[in-house]
């Protein structure tokens, strides 16, 4: 945890009158910490954060991780809990005087806040539910943030680029996402950042397609959506493939929701609302004459999280801030046919954005 | 959703006077509806069921699943929600005189019990934590699911098998990892049941090791805990190899793992608690001089979920019931030296236990 990381949470405690705040959103607990286990789902909790306003951060876990702890958090007190992480908070509350304690409202099983709720009030502590308080702080991206982001946009793009010279009709969905899963193993990668999308011909009309048994064939269009995780933080990219020559139509189609995502970024830049970009995309393709083709938002944040705020959407009124990682990622999808889909990845910066893509393959047909 | 299914559920809302029932747990879903889409986590749900006492039980989804929704779950109707789902349960509600709904508080979040509260609240409707009602249901396995399972735990054989064939001296330990991930998914497994641990010499101390980059060595032991999910159900296999020939201590730790496991099926029948399962393996191991050695519980059911109710460990303290499926999966792990863990799955019957595994490659050594 950097201190002026520390000291920013610090203050926002002190502003809200809290005692302390104890973290369970993953993502959050790797910001503050540096804390690398993943959970088995929300009901298997790697560990906690607990961050008095006053004296040195602890981190909760059991003694599966307690070694790891030690080496991915050393700014932490690292304590392992053995009979539960609310007998724990018990003997802590106490001891460190807490009074006001916030916890994660949005990462927090009802369950689970009704047996520290319990816990508390037998004490004389109050719990606070707080929501995006850590997540407002990951917003903007620290040059060590995105140097990371680069890195993992980078393999992405390697990895995407050998699975493509050896693609071939006839080979099928499910091989190609495996090919690419492979690579992002064996070339260093943490794991994918979302389960790969491969979806060939009319099943690219679905934007969440999963892969199927269909081989590629020539001439249709080809999705191909990627995301991995390199050192904890996501890249995320699509491109649209054609094997052999595109016909006409698809020509007209790819070359259009391009324009849409040269149109997105031409307008994104720091003080602009993320659905003003949306709209200078929509905008093309709706001239186009796909307008009903696009149903989902333009973009949406990467960082540790493959899905972050903020959105480019109708529905994103907030303004953008320079520092933020966005992606920028138009389609058009008609049933029976198939998809196109093209994705980039941006930096918001003063007066306009930085591509974090070097590939360009299909984005000039 | 079996009509005798719906009749138990039905009878137990009837009892706790809950004119409905709000299935948010994935594996819940699933048994109760059959509906196959997973939840990007819990803050991406893929869909609710809502389970009146009277009438047709309803699945709410939004637009991305309502194809797949009505070929999995014919017996349901299907909703699709624009407006979020708060918005039709709301409408639902109102429609259906629901007063009193029971809500799954293991698997809501706390700020969406508190949003689905306020809307309650605002329309008379009392809303009702409940933890394990449908995981009850789940516990005793029907004659479908067995034979579920008794796929999965074939195919994973099969997986094991192929793998062990073309282990060679220098492989690392991520390379044997991804071998066996690509045949679940080349030869029909939906997905891992959880991510495959191979864990060469010492590193098998931990019971929960990741795969590195560690080559394999003669002479050492290797464990490699495997399990897959085929049309929903889990298996979950453990196997302890060594290439070439194991020393005299390797063999010993070995036979005695062997010995606990089998001492623990033997233990193994309806009308027994989980604790008392354990301690017959794990007094074995005592007396081998290890007890101290065996820090895990023996077993844990597997069904939808790879992990669930029963446990068998020193605080199981409830009877099994014939029909549960359990792991029987005793081991020693020394720091520096290694691990040895031996796991099957099992059926619990009438005064015995029922092997699901034919493979019993090292477990004769």
């Amino acid at each position: 945890m950097t201190p002026s990381l520390l000291a920013q949470l610090k203050s926002k405690l002190r502003r809200r009158l809290l005692d302390a705040i104890l973290i369970s959103q993953p993502h959050n607990r790797r910001f503050l910490s540096g804390f690398t286990p993943l959970d088995h789902g929300i009901e298997e909790s790697a560990g906690l954060l607990l961050i008095p306003r006053k004296g040195q951060p602890l981190l909760l876990t059991d003694s599966r991780f307690e070694l790891v702890a030690g080496q991915d958090a050393p700014d932490f007190e690292i304590m392992v809990h053995r009979h539960g992480v609310v007998d724990l908070l018990k003997k802590l509350f106490n001891r460190l005087q807490i009074k006001r304690c916030a916890f994660e409202s949005h990462y927090t099983l009802h369950a689970t806040a009704a047996k520290l709720q319990e816990m508390a009030r037998a004490q004389g502590v109050t719990l606070v539910p707080v929501t995006d308080l850590v997540e407002k702080m990951r917003l903007c991206k620290s040059r060590a943030e995105l140097e990371k982001i680069a890195q993992a946009v980078l393999l992405n793009e390697e990895i995407f680029q050998e699975t493509y010279r050896q693609l071939r009709p006839g080979m099928t969905e499910i091989e190609v996402a495996l090919q690419i899963e492979n690579r992002m193993r064996r070339q260093g990668a943490d794991r994918p950042s979302f389960e790969t999308i491969v979806a060939a011909g009319p099943n690219g009309a679905r934007p969440h397609a999963v892969p199927t048994s269909r081989p590629l064939k020539e001439g249709e269009p080809v999705v191909i959506d990627m995301g991995l995780i390199l050192d904890g933080y996501c890249s995320d990219m699509t491109r649209t493939v054609v094997l052999g020559s595109p016909d006409h139509q698809t020509k007209e189609i790819i070359r259009l929701v391009r324009r849409a995502q040269l149109a997105g970024m031409a307008a994104l830049q720091a003080g602009v609302t993320g659905r003003q970009v949306d709209r200078a995309a929509r905008e093309v393709i709706r001239e186009g004459g796909y307008g009903d083709k696009f149903g989902h938002g333009l973009g949406h944040g990467v960082g540790l999280a493959v899905h972050e705020a903020p959105g480019l959407s109708p529905r994103a009124t907030k303004k953008l801030q320079a520092g933020m990682v966005v992606t920028v990622e138009p389609g058009i999808y008609i049933e029976g046919w198939g998809g196109v889909r093209l994705e980039n990845m941006v930096v918001v910066e003063e007066g306009g954005c930085r591509l974090l893509n070097k590939d360009t393959t299909f984005l000039d047909i």
